[in-house]
């Protein structure tokens, strides 16, 4: 079963997708088995991480922040404004997709682990996932 | 088939899960397939990388703690000790899923490829994986 | 089905794979399904990136060598050369391997989105990959 997600976005940040994703799974009525999630933006991306604790996820963007700064002098891509390239690197430094078991009709995450997209772009949009959920 | 596997760390560093992950696809007996390696943690991830040489491994530990230091004073995330926060952004950079290709009954690795549990905690623990192998 | 598909790269940079990859879609006649790619090295490793624009592609390999320099003196695996473990650290940085469902036998990237091999070493080689394509 392959499907897609639309995920609005309106700002920079970490969006949860845990339960959209539970529910396709739980719909699928599939046992045990393999979900792939793939994001369709190369200036958005994909995490596994914390899902208590706004504070481990303050760090996050933060930390991306510092480490590909906007505005970089450096880039020569800037057709896209000045979130653009730092939107590309922080994608790649991140998931474009992820694949997770299926165990008992749930996704086998870990007691602490949730789903995220994360968007690196300053104006939110909406972003498109294509999922893969089999036996 | 979906599986799990326990990998026991005591500090931080790499472990070698390569030979586990080999035994399982043997007993398989699948052909041809896919196997795809989940970690359930967001504190230690997933990484293949060059399976001799403990130089490049010695490297790779030094050059994540240049990157992403412990008790960085602008993380506010501290609940979890000074190794906590930098054990998520490191797992962010690196993986939480792989999928391999199976050919022959053997995983598709290259010659110099072993894939690696990488324990981000100062005090190793049991580290679950959930894996899953089709034909 | 499990195939292999080999890159002749010739220097440092990005090889965009994706038309390879949509001939090998179309030539497996599934409809719907799930591509996994997978590269056999630890010095060259897989991206999906903005597929137009050279100056986004320029400034992705200029941040790569900013962020993981060469000839570090922190480096003690050396064995390899001055290009040798930048390129492992480059490689752990991004992905060795992707999954890519398949929608209406075409892989269901987004508009702006292709598949690049990352070649990290300063002489280029021939790249093996291992590309498993399923219903």
């Amino acid at each position: 079963m392959v499907t897609t997600l639309d995920i609005h976005t309106h700002k920079q940040g970490l969006y949860d997708i845990t339960s959209y994703l539970r529910t396709l799974v739980h719909g699928s009525e599939i046992e045990n088995g393999l979900c792939t999630v793939f994001i369709q933006h190369t200036t958005a991306s994909l995490i596994v991480q914390e899902n208590s604790g706004a504070s481990a996820q303050f760090d996050l963007e933060h930390w991306a922040q510092r480490l590909v700064p906007e505005k970089d002098p450096a880039y020569t891509h800037t057709v896209e404004g000045p979130d653009g390239m730092s939107a590309h690197l922080r994608s790649v430094l991140t998931n474009t997709s992820l694949s997770i078991p299926v165990m008992n009709n749930e996704l086998a995450l870990g007691d602490r682990q949730g789903i995220f997209v994360w968007e690196h772009r300053r104006v939110g949009t909406s972003r498109h996932l294509a999922i893969d959920i089999r036996p």
